[in-house]
C-alpha cells in the first residue's frame, strides 16, 4: 500500500475521535443528564444520542472504510462484504432503537413527534439508509444480480453511502443543538455552562470524524486492490457505462499507471477493472 | 460530453432547487419575520439566513461545478479560474456580511456571541473557506507555484472544497433549527405552524441542493476535458505523487479508455494528465 504510515495515522485518528465521541456522549447523559433507562422518561430519551453516535456515526464510519484496511486484503471479498453488511446492519438496528427511544419519550410526555427539521431529515436518513442496505444486499451480496447491473449501480451505491453518512452527521448536529436549547435552563445554553462546552466539543468531534472518514474513503491509492485471479468478462475494448462510473470518488487509478505496458497487459487490466466494478459491493 | 442530457437535467434541478431556496429564505424573513434592515434589530439579523443561503450555499455550489459546464470548455482555463475564484470571493463576502449582521443583532440585544455549536462550526467554516480561497489563489491562479506543488495540493483543494461545502449546509441546518426554536412562540415550533413547515422545507431543499452538487462534482465523465495543446512536462513513465491523487473524487477516467491505444499516445495522455493536475485550480 502506498503511504501505509499515513493511512495508519488517519485510521488511528478516526478511531480515536470516534471513540472519544462515544465516551463524551456517555459522559453527557450519565454525568450531566438523567442517565439511561427504558421507562419513557428523559433517561430513555438519552439512549437516542448515545446510540446514534455509537451506531449511526461511529460504526457506519468504520463500515465505510472497512475494505481499505490493508490487512483485510488477504481475506476473500465475500467475507469483507459480509463484514461491511454486518456493520451497516448493526448501525441500522442501533439507529432504529434510538429513534424508538425518542418517540417513546415524546409519547410519554405528550410532546409532538416529527415536527422539527431534525426529525424530518433524520427519518429520511434512516429510510434511505435501510433502502441502501437492502439494495446493497440484493445486488452486491446475493449472487443473482448480473455483473452489468452491479457495475451500473456501484457508483450510485458509493455516492449514496457517503451522502447519507454526511447527512447523518448533519442531523446529529441539529439534534445536539435542539437538545442543548431545550435542556439547558438556568444556566441557559447561551451562558455556556460546562455541559454546553462539552457537547459543543462533541459536535466538533463528529465533524472531524466525518471529515477523516471521507478523506480515507476517497483516496484512490488506498483502495483494496483488484483480485489478480479475476475472470475475463468482457470483449477487449468494450467499456460498459458502469466501469467508468465505478471509478467515481474511489478510483484506484491503476489504469493511469498502465499506460506504458503492452496492449495485452492493458486489456487484461481493463477486464479486471470491469470485473471489480461488478463484483465489489463498495469502495 | 457523455450523458449530456442527464447533466443538463441535474444542472437544471440544482439551479431550480437553489433558486427556490433563496426565494423561500426571502419569503421567510419578509412574510413571516421582521423584514430586512440594518439597524441592529431582528430585521438586521434576517440578512443572516438570506445571505448565507444566497452566497454561502447557492453561489458556492455553482462555483464548485462551474468547470463542468460543457459550453465553457471552449473558454480558456485561466478565464474559468477567474470565474471560479470570483464566485467563491462573492460567496465569502456575502458570508462575512451575514456573520456581521448576526453579531450586530446579538450585540444590540445583549445576546452572547459564539456560544452555540452552530456558531462554532459556522465560524470555523468561514475561516477554512477564506483560507481555501487564499491558498487556491496563491497556488493555482498566480503563476508562481511550481507544477509539482500544484499537483500535490490539487486533491487537498478538491477534498477541502467539497467538505467545507457540506459543512456549510450542515451549519445552515443547525441555524434554521436554532432560529425556529427561538422565534416561534405561541404557536411554538412543536405545533408546526405554517412558518415551521415552510422553513423545514427550506432545510430539506438545502440538503437536496447539496446532494445534487456533490453528484455533479464527483462524476468523472462530466469533468472538463484536458487541454489538447498541453506541453510535455515530465519524462515518460514518471508519475509524480500528485498526479494520481489529483484523480480523487473527480477523476476523468480518461486513462481507463486509453489502454488499447499505442504506447506513444498513452504517454502523451499521461503527460497531459499531469499537466492538468498542475494547471487546473479544481474540478
Amino acid at each position: 500500500m502506498e503511504d501505509y504510515g499515513r493511512f495508519l495515522a488517519f485510521l488511528a485518528s478516526s478511531l480515536l475521535v470516534g471513540f472519544v465521541s462515544v465516551i463524551l456522549s456517555l459522559v453527557w447523559v450519565l454525568h450531566y443528564r438523567e442517565g439511561l433507562s427504558w421507562d419513557g422518561s428523559a433517561a430513555e430519551f438519552n439512549w437516542h444520542p448515545v446510540l446514534i453516535i455509537t451506531g449511526f456515526v461511529f460504526i457506519q464510519g468504520i463500515a465505510i472504510i472497512v475494505y481499505r484496511l490493508p490487512w483485510t486484503w488477504k481475506c476473500s471479498k465475500l467475507l469483507m462484504k459480509f463484514i461491511h453488511a454486518g456493520l451497516n446492519t448493526t448501525a441500522m438496528i442501533l439507529a432504529i432503537v434510538s429513534v424508538v427511544a425518542a418517540f417513546d419519550f415524546h409519547n410519554a410526555g405528550n410532546i409532538p413527534n416529527m415536527y422539527s427539521l431534525h426529525s424530518w431529515i433524520g427519518l429520511a436518513a434512516v429510510i434511505f439508509y435501510s433502502l441502501q442496505l437492502f439494495l446493497g444486499f440484493a445486488v452486491f451480496l446475493l449472487p443473482f444480480a448480473p455483473v452489468r447491473l452491479r457495475a451500473a449501480l456501484m457508483p450510485i451505491h458509493v455516492y449514496s453511502g457517503l451522502t447519507i453518512f454526511a447527512t447523518v452527521i448533519a442531523t446529529a448536529l441539529m439534534g445536539i443543538t435542539e437538545k442543548l436549547i431545550f435542556a439547558l435552563k438556568n444556566p441557559a445554553y447561551s451562558e455556556s455552562p460546562p455541559e454546553a462546552i462539552l457537547v459543543n466539543c462533541l459536535g466538533l468531534l463528529l465533524v472531524i470524524f466525518g471529515s477523516l472518514i471521507l478523506w480515507m474513503a476517497s483516496r484512490p491509492h488506498w483502495k483494496r486492490p483488484p483480485a489478480e485471479n479475476a475472470k475475463i468478462l468482457n470483449p477487449i475494448g468494450a467499456t460498459p457505462e458502469g466501469t467508468e462510473a465505478e471509478s467515481t470518488m474511489t478510483n484506484s487509478s491503476n489504469a493511469d499507471k498502465s499506460d506504458l505496458r503492452s496492449n495485452t497487459e492493458a486489456a487484461r487490466k481493463q477486464n479486471i477493472k470491469f470485473d471489480e466494478a461488478g463484483q465489489r459491493s463498495t469502495m
